[in-house]
């Protein structure tokens, strides 16, 4: 199939990519190094970055600059984020992609470390790889650095930690969650890819509203999954969510609605990113295969 | 005495532009906001962004830029720093600038957020108030991450944890770790002032050498206080070195020893400062000062 051709291209390209622009395993002290990088090559589906690769080839600018970095960035942001919820003093996690936790294979304080230096990494690399582009490298910080703030992916896993604790959890909770612990990055990964590809400002605005629908739909998947799959196919613990009697859109709302909620929420991604320019076909199998995926 | 009203104006003056330049208390989810000012306000000697506001003094170029966001963003991230190593996991401690610890204060899920966040903060700050020149926000951003990152700061503290379970810890490691988990901050800082100020690449090295020098000197008088000093005149717990068998400048070279070091050290950051242009008082008279400090 074309699509999972491509696809596969596409995670293939951001496997090198991660390689040349994260620091060597052997860097003192490889101990961090390598648990920064047995974290990022364990895998996953790369959909940040993937969206980011897809956005740029969008637009056919002259002087558009090349969004592999960008896709690096956003991929350590999103591993620290992955390192840090897993740690005892959060989600308590042993399992991730299949594999031990970072701070299982290593230890808390190596797994804690490892997570600050992804996330610093992030915005050396997209300071150092655009500097000939300045405008566009602060444009780059100014949105990975909003989207994975205190108002936006932290400040929706803090919500998320608190709302743990209640019982009166709200759609409208749930939503402050999910827009800002989910949706933040992928609409920062739009974005970003957008910006690489010389997107106008109208153009960012469609990027972001896609963004913010296919995120939704994302965490709407994923909630979905954690009741209807198993840990061996998702690569991690499965029914934490109903064991911890946490609010998700499932328990608030029931799995057909859920289900409903998804395909509204893609539909609504793809008419947003039908005024955009170049070939759609790509962009519009990755959004459609984000509803349908088992994992 | 002229140079503390200096010194006390300057701290002023970052107290006010952290208020500012940091998101208020009540932002959602307030919890994080809180967490984040409440380390952020603790005070401490604000030695780092003074170091930024006192650089960029010594220049007076047509078009230099505000120094204050810098002065800012390094706070941030030498507060996260000391959130994540009080930390459980890290050193464990309770007591920082004579408050409870954010852990303690909050709660260790808590503090890592708050952590993150601050660190996320300070690179988003640089790209936001800086936006109208990108070649400075660009190279505020390189320098802050490079000085934060891997390789230095944070890679300075996992050699640090990892040199605890060391026996046979030499002058050549002590030095690796203090160069990075301190010098490299100071070095940013110096760095960081003088580029908003539009110090020249030959001045950048001037300043550069001065931080490691100062650097250095200031993590001797650290250990030197370690030993010397009470917990209530520090704001932190004293004799843990000793307690830990931490290989400290103390421990290797003796008290007069590290004595005499610091003050080489502190001799060579003012031989370093004597190229700059501008005024030298202050910044004379604030490296002369860190060497006799008592906290």
């Amino acid at each position: 199939m074309e699509f999972t051709n491509l696809l596969n291209a596409s995670v293939a390209r951001i496997e090198r990519a991660l390689d040349r622009h994260v620091p060597p395993a052997a860097t003192l002290p490889p101990r961090l190094h390598q648990a920064m990088r047995y974290s990022l090559e364990a895998g996953g589906k790369r959909l940040r970055p993937v969206l980011v690769l897809a956005a740029a080839e969008r637009f056919s600018t002259a002087g558009a600059a090349d969004p592999l970095p960008a896709a690096v960035a956003i991929e350590c942001i999103h591993t620290y984020s992955l390192i840090h919820d897993d740690l005892p003093c959060m989600d308590n996690d042993d399992l991730r992609r299949g594999r031990p936790t970072v701070h299982k294979a290593f230890d808390e304080a190596t797994a804690l470390l490892a997570g600050d230096a992804l996330l610093t990494h992030a915005f050396a690399l997209l300071a150092t790889a655009y500097a000939a582009q300045p405008a566009l490298a602060v444009a780059l910080v100014q949105e990975l650095g909003d989207a994975a703030g205190s108002r936006r992916l932290i400040g929706g896993q803090m919500a998320d930690l608190l709302a743990e604790k209640k019982t009166d959890a709200t759609a409208a909770g749930l939503e402050f969650i999910h827009l800002n612990k989910t949706a933040a990055m992928i609409e920062a990964a739009l974005v970003m890819g957008g910006r690489c590809g010389g997107a106008d400002e109208s153009q960012v605005t469609a990027l972001r509203t896609a963004g913010r629908h296919l995120g939704l739909a994302f965490q709407i998947i994923d909630d979905i999954l954690d009741v209807t799959s198993d840990s061996a196919t998702l690569g991690k613990t499965v029914g934490k969510d109903a064991r911890a009697d946490k609010t998700t859109y499932v328990k608030l709302h029931g799995l057909d609605a859920a289900r409903r909620m998804a395909h509204e929420q893609t539909e609504a991604a793809l008419a947003a990113l039908r005024s955009l320019p170049g070939d759609p076909a790509f962009l519009t199998a990755l959004v459609r295969s984000m509803e349908t995926r088992i994992k």
